[in-house]
Formats: C-alpha cells, structure tokens, sequence
C-alpha cells in the first residue's frame, strides 16, 4: 500500500559464518547499531516486528523468538509479534511495520531480521529449505519441474535436493533453462551477473564474500544443477539486519535530513497460475509503482532477490528495467552494475552479501537507506534519490510464496 | 487499541487428538466453516493472518505454513501474514486483523489458528513447550523457580520438565505453591476451576474431554507437580479455528445481526519485573477497559488463558472478578460457573476444550461469538452482550512472554 512511514535509522552484522555467536547475539547487535543510528534509545520503541525463520530448527527457540532476543538486551514491556515468511520474512516485517506506522497506530517501530542457518548438521540447513514449500507436495512438485524439463528437452535429477543443496536449486535450474530455450540467454550471461555482484560485495565491508569472481571463475565452478554453478546460487549464512521506521511527526522530530522516506510497500502471495495467467509479481509491481506514484524510469538502484543468478535476470524483466527475455542482455550492458543506469545489488546481494534467510529483506532495506543517504563508501551510487527493494520467499504453487515490494527515496 | 471491527463467521474443528489428519486438513476445515458461517465465499478475502506455532517441530513445515494450508483448499493470491506468539499466536493474529480492519487496510481478513502437537516422539511435542521460553536460560529460570519455592519453605524437583511433562507446569505449579502460601489458596479450590470447566467442557460438542469430572476426582488424579495433578493442567491436543473479521461497512452489507463488534483487542509482553512494580496484565487490562469504555462489572461471560488452574484463579482477580487473592473463593462462589455472575471459560477452556496452541487464542474468539449471538445451545449464557478473551503465551523474565486481551460486544 502506499505508506507515509519514514527509516529512521539502520543497522546489521556482518554477514557470514556465526558459529561463535549466539541468535540473541546477532540481533541485539544489529537493533543496537539501528538504534544508535537512528538519534534514538531503547524506550523509545513503541513495537517490535521480529522476523525470523530457522530458528525453531536450527536452535530450538520457537514460539517467542522475538521477545527472548530483545529480553536479552533489555528491551520489554512493548508489544512484539514474531513474523515468518521464508526468505521474505523481515521484508513482511517491515511491510507490517510501515502500515502500522503509516496508520498513526505506532511512532517508532523497531523491525529485525535474524537467523542463523550454518549447523554441524547440514540436514538440517537444509530442512529449512525444503520447509519452505509444502512439505505434503515435494513428490509433486519434483514431478511438475521435472516436467517442465522434459518440454524443453532437458532432465532434471533431484536426488539430492534437500539432502546435498537446498531444492530451491532445482527450481531456480529449471528457470534458467526455460529462459535460455525462449529467450537464448546463455551461461556466460547467469555469470556476469555472479561476477558483478562480486563487485559490489567486495565494496561492501559486511559481505560474507569479499573476494572479486570473473565471468570464468563462476562458469568453472562446482556445477550444482546445471546450468548453475556455486558462485550463482546464494550461500547458506548467519546474520541479523534492524531497521527503525517512524511516523512523520517522528522523523520531523529526529530531523529529515537522514530520514528515509518509504513511498509505498506491499505483500504478495503466489498461487497456481493458469497458462497465459498475468503472473502475481506483474500485478505486484503495477500495484506498487501506482502506490509511489513512480516508475521503472525513475529508480537509482535496486536491491532484489538474486537468491540465483537466473533470479536476477528475470527480475530485471518484472520490474520493467528492461523488456521481457533482455534480461541476459541487460546485465552485459552494464546498465545494473555500479555506474551504470540502475546498480543492481550494489550490496552484493543475496548471492555475495549472503542470504540468511529472515534477516534478508531487512538487510535490503539497509542498503538502499545507505545509498539514499549517500553513506555507501566505495559502492556509493551517485545522486541516488529513488530506490526500489524486491524479497521473494517461500514457492507455492508455480510462484513465490511470500513477495513484498517497496520504494524508498530521498525527500527534497 | 480501539478497535472498529466486526466478527462475521467462526468455525472450528473438534480438539483433541488428530493423528489421522494433516495440518491442512485441520486448518482447512475450521476456515470453510468461518466462510460459510460468514456468508461470503473464499474470493471475498482480502488478507490473511494464519497463527501457528508448533508446525516446524512436529510436521516440518516452517517458513510458510499458512500459504500451504491455504492453498490446500484453493486459496490463494491474498497477502498472507505467518504469526507466531507462543500459546497467545493466533489472538496475535486476530488483534493484528483487527487492527488492519479497524484502520481501513481491508474488508474482510481471515484469521486462523492451526495445530497438530500429538506425535509419536513425545519429545517432540515437549520441546515445543521448552521453545516457548527462552531456550538459553532454562538453567537460570530453574534457578529462579526454585529460589521462588525455597523463599516459601517449598521444594522443586525439576528433574522431569521438558521430558516427561511441559516445563510450564514447573511454573505453573509454582504459581500455586506461592498463591497457597499467600492467600491461604487451597487444592480443593484448585480442582473446582477443573471440576467446573468439565461440567462446561461437557456441554461443548468441539471439547477433547467430554466427560465430567468431581472435585474429588480432580485431586485424586495423577500428581504432576504438587500441588497440580493432571486434570488441573491443559492437555496436548491437535486442532484449529478461525475468525473472520470485517470492517463496519461489510458487517452492515453482510447483516450485523450476527456479526459481533469487537471493541478494543490489545498485545502486550512481559517483562523482568521488579518488585513492587505494576505487573504488566495489570497494565493491559485496565487499557483494555479504557479503550473499550467498558468494565469487569459490565462483562457477561469470559473466556481465559487456563493453562492450568491456578492460571484461571490469577487471572479472575487480574481482570477484575474479585479482589486480589479472593480468587479461590470465587470459583467455590458458583460465580464463574454457567448460571453464575460471569461464566468463565464456557467451552471448557484450555484445560477441558483442549490447547492446540496456536489455535487457543482463535477458539476463544468462536466461543465468545457463539455466546455473544446466542448460538452456544446448551452451554449458553442467558443474554450474553459483552464478553472478554484473555489469551497468555510463552514465558519471558517474570512474565508472559504475550498477552492479548479482547473485548467484544452484541450491538443492539
């Protein structure tokens, strides 16, 4: 919807391997640094959205993540709602929180994404995973992405999905092989968007990858589903991102001169789209753009869910950056890298920055409140006023199960 | 908050044990019921708020439980928010529907609470319980309960929680234990409330237990921890329910005949308490009365969070029924009873009716709508108009990690 709510102040951990710290750990670290940010204190807070997936299987703490965390940091006494939705879970968060502010219910809304993922166990990383689509329907889904794979002339071999890799892999293969047979979208174009992105990441002090990938380092990589290598699929990781949205008369309060401005965000679910159906993320971005009253045209940069390369590419399409099946195209032309018309994922994005999976959407939020700002060092976009951010999760029926949308901008 | 909101349809499945049914099946059920009861079909729905809190422990479904239930029944391209808050998640869920409601975001949300707890590990279903508190302080809250016993010349032997029992009944009991001490609270007291609830739970077609049970009986029963024995503590048990809410000008367009208002529903999070301080259900309930401009003495039946019986003597006195401490008089007053000043826990409540978890908060909305309309058969309440729901979850510092209070009323 469109919102008038405003980001106050940020914060997250670096992204990566956390084994030595705690759930509690990472997310107090990130509310505390979103905090400080914002010119606020911990009494200022008039409500907690806490987004979190993993935690009830990689730490056991189900139920009441939220409040536990923010106990562990003295936050109580203000009402906390712990949100879930895959790998859009603290995008939802926010969504949620904006309205809440937008409506005058709240002033000051703390939103905090946070999980850890990496476990001695990998099996069950990767349960969470596979918890992320209808665990009744696997067989059937393998069954439809298999034959989506026979009509184009491929074969799909899942037997390791969910046991080696998340079976998001084999979902996402699927989509790079469909857009390679109806478009010609080609291998070294799902590469150049790794290497791009290995760009910005390592501009980034908080990515867990800091190091630069060529177009033939990714294509000579371990082969996960082919066509996708492991440079162009997000890695498993551990992390937390806050974000503070206020009201108006907050943000007047705080000064605005640092405050973001959310134009509008909104929440999507997928369904079982029919043949020549308009697919949910289309209606999503029409929606959204009426809401800020702006366009593709007007974007300085864009943080979206590249939770694979060939997720990128298809996302340059819905949202209108380029047209239907240019995508490949697109990411050569430099248009989405850095100093070109709109950097993509100048943090790095999922597959660089990392992707631990509740903290993400809220990590997005904090690098376009960054760029906005004019506070991204060395991957600063230059004069960046308008931005748009795009977290998908979950996959139900033929669609991403969870997909919240939002622009910011920078006000005069 | 304040709230405009109406509730239009109410379903339910039975409690207990569902071992023969999926989750889907389960939510799935309660919503067409809700749908039907509210005369609008499943195309009407703007959003959903699905609460559920066990799923990732007992079934694996985390991250996106309420899109797969949904779509399990062929619904599906409305924003669907994933709640959680421990044994208080779907009033969570209803509070935050109402809210959306009230402020003009939608038309008609659908709020479900869904849960299957039986499993063939029973440690399974322990360690969700265990996950409702905060997983790295058991040994400090042990510590804590026990010190709390020594300090009235009790003993707590912890040995069995989280294996053989819930670690809530180590709290609860305590609880006990102190409110004996205090106020000369007695067990005969104790296994009234349950006695009482059988009686009401006996009358409810939806109730796990169906039989009653005496007084004598209730203290005879098995000893879980002294002084509670096993019909003074909520069983395990699977089962959902959902509430459709509307705004004012649906409930019109539908007939406010049977649609009930809601006046103010409100979420609040407890705390480390200090001595002395005003405990935080003090605090919410008299907000709640304020925004709802209505007191205990205009209540005519309610329903609470009887997790055990100590929990429903509290929370007579936290609610206004009686003075602090004169809680285990009440119950012996016939005053909570049907027939009685202000019937408490009608359906049976969580000892009697069941405590699917996530689906507590929401059956206690269906009853108080059956009540409200008239429609509660041989269990109701002779012109019932204003009822309350008071639906606790999780544990954090000294209190309930959740609460949420809701007031509703019969219009003229």
């Amino acid at each position: 919807m469109k919102q008038t709510a405003y980001v106050a102040g940020v914060g997250m951990t670096p992204f990566g391997n956390a084994m030595d710290k705690t759930l509690n750990e990472l997310a107090a670290s990130s509310i505390l640094d979103a905090i400080k940010d914002a010119g606020i204190t911990k009494e200022d807070l008039n409500a907690a959205y806490m987004g979190n997936a993993a935690g009830g299987v990689i730490t056991g703490q189900v139920c009441v993540p939220g409040q536990v965390a923010l106990r562990s940091m003295g936050i109580s006494k203000i009402p906390v709602v712990n949100i879930e939705n895959a790998c859009a879970t603290s995008a939802t968060a926010f969504q949620q929180a904006c309205t809440m502010v937008t409506l005058g219910v709240y002033d000051v809304v703390l939103v905090c994404g946070y999980e850890k993922l990496y476990h001695e166990d990998k099996n069950k990383t990767f349960s969470v995973f596979t918890g992320a689509i209808d665990v009744t329907q696997t067989e059937a889904i393998a069954a439809r992405l298999k034959a989506r794979n026979d009509l184009i002339g491929e074969s799909l071999d899942m037997s390791g999905a969910g046991s080696s890799r998340s079976i998001f892999i084999d979902i996402y293969a699927t989509w790079a092989r469909e857009h390679m047979h109806l478009y010609g979208t080609t291998r070294e174009q799902l590469a150049a968007v790794s290497a791009k992105n290995s760009v910005h990441g390592s501009l980034n002090p908080k990515s867990q990858f800091q190091n630069v990938v060529s177009v033939e380092e990714v294509l000579s990589a371990r082969e996960i589903v082919s066509p996708l290598t492991l440079p162009m699929c997000a890695p498993i990781g551990d992390g937390a991102a806050s974000v503070i949205v206020v009201s108006e008369r907050m943000a007047k309060k705080l000064g605005k001169k640092r405050c973001i401005r959310v134009n509008a965000s909104n929440l999507h679910s997928g369904w079982d789209a029919e043949e020549g159906e308009t697919p949910m993320v289309t209606t999503a971005v029409t929606e959204l753009y009426e809401q800020a009253g702006l366009g593709a045209e007007d974007l300085n940069c864009v943080e979206l869910h590249d939770a694979s390369a060939i997720s990128e590419i298809k996302y340059y399409e819905y949202l209108g950056l380029c047209e239907t099946g240019a995508g490949g195209d697109y990411v050569l032309s430099g248009a989405s890298s850095l100093g070109g018309k709109v950097p993509v994922n100048t943090s790095g994005g999922l597959m660089r920055k990392g992707h631990p999976i509740g903290a993400t959407g809220a990590a997005q939020i904090v690098e376009l409140v960054m760029q906005l700002r004019g506070e991204a060092g060395k991957r600063q976009v230059s004069g960046a006023r308008v931005a748009l951010a795009e977290n998908g999760g979950g996959y139900i029926g033929t669609d991403a199960a969870a997909l919240v949308l939002s622009i910011l901008s920078k006000e005069e």
